[in-house]
C-alpha cells in the first residue's frame, strides 16, 4: 500500500526525532536538561481552569464554527489595546496557530505556489506548506546579522510568479530577532508592488526585551487589506495544551473563503474557547512579570555561551530562543554526542539541531537552537554543562 | 487581493447555509425545530466533566502529537469489545473525526488522485478533499434501495488509474443505512482487487435499530493492512464539543506517516483528551439506553413522513437521519418556503436540502436530510408540522 508523495517527501520533526536518544540517555540515569522544546515552566493564569471548571452545561455540543462569541469579543478588545480594531467578522479562532497557518495557507496558494519565508524558520511551516502542496520560498538571514532581513533588492529578488504571500513570524522562532520598524514597512513595500498576502505569524508578540519597541503588521495602515495575523494562547499565556489559535484580517473575502474551512471541520474545543476567553482578560501586569523571567533567562544563556570561543550569535532581543552558530562541522553529531557520550556529574543537555529550521540545503548545518524556559538556577547549570560539554566535543574533534 | 482556487471553488456548508432565513424566521416570533442539524440533546456521560473538573496540573502543557496514553490506552481498550485489536502504535488522536478524515486524504492522495465514495455522502467531504486537492468519486445510491450499495460490478466501473480509496460512512450520514455483510465484503474484494485503502468512517457504529447485525471494515481479516478506521466521541457519547477524534490502522507505515502531520500540528487539546479517555470506559449499557431513545425518536418520524402520499424512503436502520425523497421539484425552495411562508400555530421546521450531499449535479435536488435528535414529544410536534407543511406546499405548486 502506498502512500501519497507529500506526506513521504516530508521531513520528520527535527525537534523529535533525537528524542530516542535523549530516552536512552536517561534509561542510564542521566538527567538530561532539555533546551530542545519550547514548552514553558509559567503557570497557567487561573482564569482558564476556574471558567472550565465552572461549565454547567449537560451536554457538550457544537461551538459555532468561527468561534465562541465570548472568545472572539475577549480578542476583540485584547487587539485593541495595541491599537488594532477588528470586526468580529474579522476574526476566526482555529486549533492552535497551526491550523490558523494551515488554513491560511490552503485559502492563498494553490499547489505549485510559494510562500517566501525569512529562513530559518519554524520548521512546521515545512510541514504545513508540503501537505498541501505549496513551496518555501526561503531568504536566507544569518547569525553574523542578528538574523536580520537583507535588503529590498535581496528580497524582491526572489519573488516569482507562482510567489503568493509573504509569511514572518515577529519575534522570530527559532532565531528571537525583532525586526525594525524600517524591515516591517521594507516588507510591506513589497507586499503591495508584488501583490503578495502578508501572513504575520506573532504568536510571540509581547515577548521582547531591553525596551525595544515591536512594529506588528496590524498597525501598517497601507497593508490592512493583505495583512493575515496569526495568533494563539500557547506561548502568550503559557496554555500551549489548550490548543487554541486564531486569525485576523481585514480583508472580509478571505475570512469568508477561510470560514468555509473553518465550517468543514465544524468547530473547535468549546470548552478551551470559554477557558481562553478568560486567558484574553489577562491583566498586562502579567506580560511584564513574565517579560522580566525571561530577560534573565535569556541572559544566562547567553552570557554561558559567549564564554565559549567560537559561539556565533547576537544577543536575541524576542521570544524564548537563541539560534547559535557553533564551531563544530556537524550540530547533530554533537547533539547526539552530548546524549549518548557525554555528561557531567551525571547531567547532560539537549539542543536541538537547526538544519531542519531552514530550507535552502546545506544551510544551518553548524547551528543549534536552545529554548531559555526554565527558572535561572537550572538553566544556568544547564547553559554551564552545555558550554563544557562543547569545549570537550571541541577538544576531541580538533 | 485573490484567494486561491480550491478555497474559492469550495461550496458553502449545505447545512449552514440557510441558517440566515431560520434566524428571520425567528425574529418573525416564529418557533423553529431544527430537524437541520446532527446535534443531539442526549447527556454527556459525567466522568468526562468529572476528570476535567480535576485537572490539577498548575502549566497546561503539549500533549504528545499522537495522542496522551491514558486515551489510547481507553481507545484500545474500547476496540476490543468489538475484538478490533490495535497496538498502541496502530492508534492516533485528531481534533475530532473531521482532522482524522482531512489528515488521512492527505496521506493517501497527492493532488488530482480521487476518493470513492458512495453518494449521498457527510458533505464535508467533499471540503476536505477539495481545500487538498483530491476529488470525490462518487458511487450513486438511491432512496427507492434504501441508499445500498450497487451491485460490484457498479462500483468497479468507477474505479480509474486515480482512484487511491473507497471511503464508506456505516452507518450513513445522511442516510441513516446500515450496509449488510455482503455489501462490506464486496468493498473488501475490490479494494484487493484494485489495491485501494479503505477509509471506514464508524463514527456511528453504535447506532443501529431493529437488531441488525453490524460489519465493521475492522473485522475484514483479509483487509487489515489498508483499512483505515475513523472514530470520534461527538456522536457516540453525545460529546459533539469536545473534538477528539481518532485514525486506527494496522499498516504502521501508513500510521507513521500520518503521525508526521501530527507532530506538524503538535497536539490534541490535554483537557479534552482526558476527558475522552472517560468516555471510552463508558459501560455499554449506556448504548442501549440511547439506542432505545434513537429508536423511538426514528419511528415517531418515519411514521409522520410516511403519512404524506409520494414521499419516499425505506426505514433507515442506523445514525439519526432520515434522508427522503420529497414530491417537490426543488427542496430547498421547499425549506425556504417553511421557513419564510409558513407556520403552523407559530411553528415551523427547518430540514437541510440534499443536493449538497451529492457530488453528481442534478442529484439530490428533491430530497431532505432530518436529525431525529430531540425528545418524543418535540420531535412528534416537529414531524406533524414538517407533514402539515409539506402538504399545504404540494397543494400550492400543484
Amino acid at each position: 500500500m502506498n502512500c501519497s508523495k507529500r506526506v513521504s517527501s516530508m521531513q520528520a520533526s527535527p525537534i523529535r526525532k533525537l528524542v530516542p536518544y535523549a530516552t536512552k540517555a536517561k534509561q542510564n540515569g542521566i538527567k538530561v536538561y532539555h533546551l530542545n522544546i519550547g514548552q514553558p515552566d509559567i503557570k497557567t493564569p487561573d482564569g482558564f481552569y476556574d471558567v472550565v471548571k465552572n461549565f454547567n452545561e449537560e451536554v457538550l455540543a457544537y461551538a459555532t464554527s468561527e468561534g465562541m462569541p465570548e472568545l472572539l469579543e475577549a480578542l476583540q478588545a485584547y487587539y485593541k489595546t495595541y491599537d488594532m480594531n477588528f470586526e468580529k467578522d474579522e476574526l476566526l479562532i482555529t486549533n492552535g496557530g497551526s491550523e490558523a497557518l494551515l488554513f491560511t495557507m490552503m485559502a492563498v496558494c494553490d499547489p505549485g505556489d510559494n510562500i517566501l519565508v525569512a529562513e530559518p524558520f519554524y520548521t512546521n511551516y515545512n510541514g504545513f506548506a508540503q501537505c498541501v502542496n505549496v513551496e518555501i520560498n526561503p531568504v536566507t538571514t544569518k547569525a553574523e546579522e542578528g538574523f536580520h532581513l537583507p535588503s529590498k533588492d535581496v528580497v524582491l529578488s526572489k519573488v516569482n510568479d507562482k510567489t503568493r504571500a509573504i509569511l514572518l513570524s515577529n519575534p522570530g522562532n527559532p532565531t528571537g530577532t525583532v525586526y525594525t520598524k524600517e524591515e516591517i514597512e521594507m516588507i510591506a513595500e513589497i507586499a503591495k508592488e508584488k501583490n503578495l498576502w502578508i501572513i504575520a505569524d506573532e504568536v510571540y508578540r509581547e515577548f521582547v526585551y531591553d525596551g525595544l519597541e515591536y512594529t506588528s503588521f496590524g498597525n501598517i495602515e497601507s497593508v490592512q487589506d493583505r495583512v493575515v495575523i496569526i495568533d494563539s494562547v500557547s506561548k502568550r499565556y503559557s496554555a500551549c495544551g489548550a490548543r487554541i489559535g486564531s486569525i485576523a484580517c481585514k480583508n472580509k473575502e478571505l475570512i469568508a473563503q477561510i470560514l468555509k474551512l473553518c465550517q468543514g471541520r465544524l468547530c473547535v474545543p468549546t470548552l478551551e474557547q470559554l477557558g481562553a476567553a478568560e486567558l484574553y482578560k489577562t491583566p498586562v501586569s502579567y506580560f511584564k512579570e513574565v517579560n522580566d523571567e525571561y530577560k534573565r533567562r535569556r541572559d544566562v544563556l547567553y552570557n554561558e555561551l559567549m564564554k565559549v570561543d567560537g559561539v556565533i550569535c547576537e544577543k536575541p532581543t524576542g521570544a524564548f530562543y537563541i539560534l547559535a552558530k557553533l564551531p563544530v562541522e556537524n550540530a547533530e553529531d554533537f547533539v547526539i554526542w552530548m546524549l549518548e557520550e557525554y555528561n557531567k556529574d551525571g547531567e547532560t543537555v539537549m539542543v536541538t539541531p537547526a538544519e531542519g529550521f531552514y530550507a535552502t540545503p546545506g544551510l544551518g548545518k553548524d547551528e543549534v537552537r536552545l529554548a531559555y524556559i526554565f527558572k535561572e538556577e537550572d538553566l544556568l547549570k544547564a547553559a554551564k554543562t552545555l558550554a563544557d560539554g562543547l569545549k570537550k566535543y571541541m577538544e576531541i574533534k580538533k
